[in-house]
């Protein structure tokens, strides 16, 4: 018998002692002697760094050694690998990982926002080295969404892949549909729950999703991160009314980072979308993150837990470190570095999809006959129209269009909003089919 | 740049060319340069063997040897790794994965039955031998859950594994619940579709699933498959006045397949069970699977998919063969063979859980006293009770109890059918808060 736990421990410094990072010591601690069996050997804390060595944490760390410069973390002997929890998407968090990578130490990090932004350089760097970058944390929390997609699902040739991956809008925009309240209303309770930063733009603007994304996307499709071809739009946007006029549409509203692939290349986008009130996503309330696989030969695969807490991330941060224990290495991205072909964008105006779309009409006879005579001439079909009861301001018109071409929306939408009788700018949501 | 495509291939054999045997290849054949690209070299099929060599297949299979014998095919010269599509508790398939691993040869299999009783001494000879034994395709099809939870999710302590593990059984139970029809009509129209097999025993009689559930307990909690500890109970017994009051109650009745572990072992069973309306397994509707793992530190994650098929158990085939081809090695059940405990089973008297029950009785002044006096005296709360209206047969008194134990509720049950106003058998199912 090999016993696991008599071979050499693989030795962990970890950086950053925030939420992650105190998670991770704290889950190495709590639950040692099973990681030890599953990884074939001990997994141990041997140094530490954070920015404040005085604040009051979660876990003791006193009994590690204290390192104040998370490069000299990195640089430090005796390590086997890193745990980046600093976050950011520059210094120190990249040149901590540049000089792990370098000094041959493995690299593991919920850092979603250096790696859409510097994934490829580190991935090269790493595989220079022969260690791994693991980063199952970045994407989708505790859902072990990246070992799914590029070991689980290997065989697959994807066709699209994402869900809903920022839990923040998820809770506001499921909260708004509960309570009929507005944006800001749900997004100040959000705050006050901990659900939601005090400085929430990079979740409700949708570049938190969009990190993400960006990374299933370059897994999926075998491609170079593409962070600067991702189309975002957040939720700072979203009315309450349209929330309602989905919900009677049998759709629901949801902050979606979908990527696509057809025969123009691969969209890429971070947007409100309407979804199916009865699909798996239409269905997710609250913080939840959930991801949805598609491919041939499996057809569709949907995962889903919780996206962010020190439990989930470091539920996933030590499932790379076991990895890194048993001696499985993979390719950051699936394939090697090298192998990364650019991802070939799919032009936005040559994208098909349906779409939600609400007009505030002058309520005067023949209007209905001008607004579909936009959309015929601009060859947007529409599968169903419904009229609100006129009120002072004018006729609410809510129409579902059949699958079409952006770029003629885009023309059907001009031709609209230039009628005498458009009184607002008209309001456009993509549907879903997810 | 190290290329993958310029390495050795891996040479695969495939024994039984039905649905599964052929998906694969036609796989392997359609998305040869997408597989290699992810395992750092080709996967090849060299030689086929299966019963009847003349018949109609669904992929061209003229190219490759043909073996007669599937153990000859398993130590035939030149192959590398064997997939045993054959099926089946016993020989021929025992014989070829014995064969196969004792030669040296990695072995991929969708073969629950064998795995559950045989899946110590293979996986043994496995780790003897050096090579993987590898079986995501057993359980859930093309979900990745043996992956998932033996590596995504390495880092949890489990305290509840399981879901709906049969397509079939869901399909029946939710058109059941859809049209109201019985369980041999449904079962009848489940077989025309070719949901359900000519002789659907294994599936229905809920063996399948336990086969399934038996792999998911040994990975999740480092245990010793133990199929013979699994209490089954199929659907065959399922009336539609159940599924019909379960909804009335806010439940749907699901083929539950779990194991939970406790202070006083681990219990694990297939049951039809009441699981609420709105939870992600109450709303799984026809013949997908759906997995739910809890842990800590992760929390509750939910992986659903097509859990049969072509094209979903090629999908996790393959997938095994690219971690063969990449080099990556993991213990069969996640820990060394040798270190895999017996499992502890929980008394099924000590079982914690909440019930349904369907009483009739005679329509008398008094008899609700007689019941509910039943139940507390044995100690059993009640958390609900609903009178349906009187008719001819006597009176329908619905029941849900608060959690209570299994033995506590087995004297309540015994003390209410021997009460002289009890006119049947009472109906008891396990609700399961999932």
């Amino acid at each position: 018998m090999v016993s696991g736990t008599a071979a050499e421990p693989l030795r962990v410094a970890v950086a950053g002692l925030g939420t992650v990072g105190c998670g991770v010591i704290n889950t190495l601690q709590r639950l040692q002697p099973r990681i030890a069996e599953r990884a074939g050997r001990p997994v141990v804390v041997v140094a530490v760094s954070a920015r404040d060595r005085g604040r009051d944490r979660a876990v003791d760390v006193s009994r590690y050694p204290w390192v104040d410069d998370p490069v000299g973390l990195a640089s430090r002997d005796g390590v086997d690998a890193v745990v980046e929890a600093i976050g950011g998407e520059g210094d120190p968090a990249l040149a901590m990982q540049r000089t792990a990578l370098a000094k041959g130490r493995h690299v593991v990090t919920a850092n979603k926002a250096l790696l859409a932004h510097h994934g490829q350089e580190l991935a090269e760097h790493a595989e220079t080295a022969g260690v791994s970058l693991s980063f199952e944390a970045a994407v989708a929390g505790g859902i072990p969404v990246i070992k799914g997609i590029s070991e689980g699902l290997a065989a697959n040739a994807f066709t699209r892949v994402g869900g809903v991956l920022n839990g923040t809008c998820n809770f506001i925009l499921t909260e708004m549909e509960r309570t009929a309240a507005s944006y800001s209303q749900v997004l100040a309770e959000a705050q006050h729950l901990g659900y939601a930063e005090a400085d929430p733009a990079a979740d409700v603007e949708g570049i938190d999703a969009a990190h993400k994304l960006a990374l299933l996307a370059a897994i999926a499709f075998g491609s170079r991160v593409d962070f600067g071809g991702v189309s975002i739009q957040g939720v700072t946007h979203v009315e309450a009314i349209d929330i309602e006029y989905a919900r009677y549409l049998g759709y629901r509203v949801r902050l979606l980072g979908v990527a696509r692939s057809g025969e123009n290349g691969v969209e890429q986008r971070v947007q409100p979308c309407l979804v199916p009130a009865d699909s798996a996503i239409g269905r997710l309330q609250g913080v939840g993150n959930m991801v949805v696989a598609e491919g041939d030969p499996v057809g569709q695969v949907v995962l889903q837990g919780p996206g962010a807490g020190a439990g989930p991330t470091a539920s996933a941060i030590v499932a790379d470190l076991v990895d890194i224990a048993r001696g499985i290495r993979r390719p950051p991205f699936g394939i090697p570095a090298s192998a990364l072909e650019e991802l070939r964008r799919q032009p936005r105006e040559s994208r098909m999809a349906a779409y939600y779309t609400r007009l505030l009409l002058r309520d005067s006879p023949g209007v209905l006959a001008q607004v579909t005579g936009a959309l015929g001439a601009a060859g947007v079909s529409i599968d169903r129209l419904r009229q609100a009861r006129p009120d002072e301001t004018g006729a609410r018109v809510l129409i579902v269009t059949h699958e079409t071409l952006r770029a003629d929306l885009d023309i059907a939408v001009e031709a609209i909003r230039s009628l005498e009788v458009c009184l607002e700018q008209p309001r456009i949501m993509r549907i879903e089919e997810i």
